[in-house]
């Protein structure tokens, strides 16, 4: 807290893309501002080698360069930056305390762009085998599967990105998906399709993970055949969805089934001078470009609002 | 149309920030996309010498750098780029028509992505003195006004950003504002009342614009007094507000009171298929990163859409 005040303008909560866009907006517009991070600056995308996708980079730039730039643009025009959780959020007749696992904090508007977090399978061994064999990250630890297969569970764009992603280490990648064809776009599958270490375990889902000391194999079954099988993998990447950060919002704000804030395309919430952005948004695309705008659209928007 | 089919997937209107961001995205995701621009691949953004809130880029980039890198990442995936101008937009059981200065071209869904072109001010002398004096464009054109007096036309960040400008080249610079405080951004404000060469005339509105084979001056008018008054100028500049580049649109799709195309926070219209990006939007905050963000979801959704 060193140095920090106890009143802003606009807190931010969160600092990814989404936050870090929204801090340049309202610092630059003079307004005082607080970026609560829990964790590390930068969001998930800090886990991504290279994101291609990010319109104005012409060549591939990492996730973590991405990020550390705008984290540098919004502190060279004003932002503050509080490593903290967040407990609650309170909205009173001044606007709102933002309650820390430090101080609270008041502001008179709160973006809340918080992201989300990867849902867990629920299987028997996935909690006993996390770090020993099951993993969220194929960037993070791919390199520990070398010459090693490995399961990855899920059909989306992150699935197939981290099956890719796992054959620069692995001897086999065996994509477990409960469906007969992927989520994930077609240039993704037509590169997975394409690779002769990747195959797909159709209309399948995981009931255990087994192992000893790590993880030594899963144990599935088809969902059209109620077939049982079993795989002997060395590791198990989940890439089975996302979970919005919203856990202290529960009764302060409007929220749509999957547990995401609902926004207007203002990034509006139910709460007046409350806005959302980023992936914990209704109806978020999950990309860092569009992150980064709906926090430059929440900013510009937070700022009309304290300004009256 | 040199090698140009006639069939797309999705065909997205206007080349600037938010068609080239839609074009990065359907282009990856292997759908036959179309940008069609009537003028100059890039859009509004080229004419702007430093861009330093674009989030990624921890030093200012050149507007033209930017969306130079944007074209080429969405050509690279696939995209393909046609110069003609759009003239019509027909919704058919097929998907829609878009009726262009060459041929039709036919698309199962469209990205309404054409941007919004400067207000004029409508006074006499004004369309008399364009490119005599009168500029919509004070990068384009203010190395002509060395040393010389200007008035700037307008309050918002436009207008004290072009003002601002100006001071590179004018002696002086009067920002005529027909009202008493100015609604650009406080950084901005601060910036233009810390330069000596910046005065404005408040609550005044020109009411013609005088010269001989150039401009020479303005009349004005204080809206709360009444009183009339004159400055010599050699150029004015216009920064009065933007008209969004929707005439085809008639009738086609719902619009509001300014004329912007009226979207959800997925950018879906009214009509199913069509989807609208950019500061062509409704409720568009007209800042390059909102409109690249605009541009990713219209396209992802789009893609859905098509995919079906």
């Amino acid at each position: 807290m060193n140095g920090t005040q106890k009143n802003y303008d606009i807190v931010i909560i969160g600092g990814g893309p989404a936050g870090l866009s929204a801090g340049i907006y309202t610092a630059r517009a003079r307004m005082a501002s607080l970026c609560v991070e829990q964790g590390v600056v930068g969001g998930q995308i800090i886990n991504t080698e290279w994101v291609e996708n990010y319109p104005g980079f012409a060549e591939t730039v990492s996730g973590i360069d991405l990020t550390m730039a705008m984290h540098k643009q919004a502190e060279k025009f004003g932002m503050e930056t509080l490593i903290a959780g967040v407990t609650g959020l309170d909205v009173n007749d001044k606007g709102f305390t933002v309650k820390t696992s430090g101080d609270d904090i008041a502001a008179k508007a709160v973006i809340i762009a918080g992201g989300s977090e990867r849902q867990k399978l629920g299987v028997p061994g996935e909690a006993e085998y996390t770090g020993k064999g099951v993993s969220y990250c194929a960037t993070c630890d791919g390199a520990f599967f070398r010459d090693k297969a490995v399961a990855v569970v899920g059909g989306g764009n992150a699935a197939i990105t981290e099956a890719l992603e796992l054959t620069k280490f692995a001897s086999k990648i065996s994509i477990v998906h409960r469906r007969d064809e992927l989520r994930a776009t077609k240039i993704l599958q037509e590169k997975a399709f394409a690779e002769p270490k990747i195959e797909v375990l159709w209309d399948s889902v995981v009931e255990e993970i087994t192992g000893d000391t790590f993880v030594n194999g899963i144990k599935l079954r088809n969902v059209k055949t109620d077939e049982k099988s079993a795989v002997d993998v060395s590791g198990v990447f989940m890439s089975v969805g996302f979970k919005p950060n919203t856990a202290y919002l529960k009764g302060v704000v409007e929220m749509d089934a999957a547990g995401s804030v609902v926004v207007n395309e203002k990034m509006e919430t139910s709460v007046p001078g409350l806005y959302a952005a980023g992936d914990i948004r209704s109806n978020s695309i999950r990309q860092v470009i569009a992150a980064a705008g709906d926090g430059a659209i929440a900013a510009v928007n937070a700022e009309k609002f304290v300004s009256g």
